[in-house]
């Protein structure tokens, strides 16, 4: 019977010893981690994200604050915002919710933020740290909130074949990067895949560990599952459903039904790799909050 | 038979593209491209590698510059002389030859060259674009200068499975991102091995494209190498050979004599990739001049 990596209850597990933490700290007299979320205009799905990271700020005991700008503001007016933060000491994490309006550079604002309070990791410097194997970065959130996943479940990346399909900068590239570095999460044998791939299939049947981010739902279909296989599904796709409500439900990159007899492990939609976003933006926030305290 | 992958004709040839470049620029009146090299203390090795750039300069009618410090130079005092070939406009490209002397933090020395100046594509800033498959870097050198030489020979890395063996910061990490990564030289499916890869040799014989970059002399024996393989052997480790008035010769990490008959095209050692970094450096010297003049 395969496992079935739960994002939701490995993200409360975890958030619970963030929050063990954070009272140690606190109880030593040290004020609590501090991590803050611009919101430029009203984007109905962005204000849902930043609204999860808040309730993930209150479960953990951060001081979590939502700045909201309107859809108006200048690049420099934002970029001066960045600036007061960053300056700010009692601040140890910040995250801008993407996607801003057009008129603003998403390039600028990213690495405007300090690479040391970056928290979702996509400064060009934390990237590169990334690239280098060099554990001093921050991680990038998704794919490091995977390895947490991972750990949670015992799940060991060493030695094994890790193929990741998708290249995309916030989660194949960087995954295919952590997996494969000299670290306790790492050292894998990793395979990066994409659209010029050929015979993609002959790959993903190699796995022992197979990670999916493509957003194209149902793709990976059983035959291209090996026996006893890990599979991570990063795929969040709104898809119809006109049984639901809504009128839409999630779906992953990984026909789940199909392939959950053959595997040792995996990833549902939704539930499964999700939550460890946010998670791994509460561990990065701990792990710099620490550095400036250890 | 195996087309031989020679690097002193390919980088002859690519420098004499870069000399016809810069020619056609100057006799525009733009100043020639300006390269420093910044040499500490009196390392032998050092000496010749950088005496090998200054000549490379010349070839290509750079105005190409060494400044050397002795052994005794403080960080403080080299971080300043960095910083003032940062603001100088009439330089492009600023290499520092490593290694340092224990004193000097080499990390910090090379984060203090300017992002944009880094030809040997080694800071954090460039290496975070190459792990985001953004062009708009400075691409590490000895990577690069490898795809200098398929492109010479004509050899397409796109939709080919690339193995490469090794993740050193300076070759295996970063070559494997840049033939990964969207972009003329890529398009690769890259599979990255190390010392952690278990049965490396079914790995490597799956690689349409072999890069070995490890250090270990004729560890890739005719076994590990497909029928047909294109083999690129990053390796240069000097081994005691008595028949030569050196006492040593170069040798690869290939089993060159071995391999050759299997492989529809490989690298020699000496004289195959070795010749390619100086190549590559030239080329993002050329490539961050241009960017200025255009």
């Amino acid at each position: 019977m395969a496992l079935v990596l739960d994002g939701s209850l490995a993200a409360a597990s975890i958030r619970l010893q963030i929050a063990e933490e954070v009272k140690a700290y606190v109880a030593k007299g040290h004020r609590a981690p501090g991590l803050v979320a611009i919101l430029v205009g009203e984007d109905g799905a962005s204000q849902t994200y930043v609204g999860a990271k808040k309730t993930a700020c209150d479960e953990v005991g951060y001081a979590g604050d939502v700045r909201r700008f309107p859809a108006s503001i200048t690049e420099e007016a934002l970029l001066a915002e960045i600036e007061k933060i960053n300056q700010d000491e009692s601040i140890d994490g910040l995250i801008v919710q993407l996607p801003l309006p057009k008129h603003i550079s998403e390039e600028k604002v990213t690495q405007a933020i300090l690479p040391g309070k970056d928290v979702d990791g996509f400064h060009d410097i934390n990237m590169g740290k990334l690239a280098k194997g060099d554990e001093a970065g921050v991680k990038p959130a998704t794919p490091y909130g995977i390895t947490l996943l991972m750990k949670h479940y015992g799940i060991e990346a060493n030695g094994k074949h890790v193929v990741v399909v998708g290249r995309s900068n916030i989660v194949g590239r960087p995954m295919s990067m952590l997996l494969s570095a000299a670290a306790p999460y790492g050292n894998a044998t990793v395979t990066l895949c994409h659209s010029r791939t050929q015979n993609l299939a002959a790959f993903t049947r190699e796995a022992d560990i197979l990670v999916v981010a493509l957003g194209k739902p149902g793709f990976v279909t059983a035959d291209m599952v090996k026996d006893g296989a890990v599979v991570i599904d990063v795929g969040t796709t709104r898809v119809d459903d006109a049984s639901r409500k809504s009128g839409w439900r999630l779906c992953g990159d990984v026909d789940y039904e199909a392939v959950l007899p053959k595997v040792s492990a995996i990833t549902p939609v939704p539930k499964g790799v999700g939550p460890m976003t946010i998670t791994g933006l509460m561990m990065n926030t701990l792990e710099v909050y620490k550095a400036k305290f250890a």
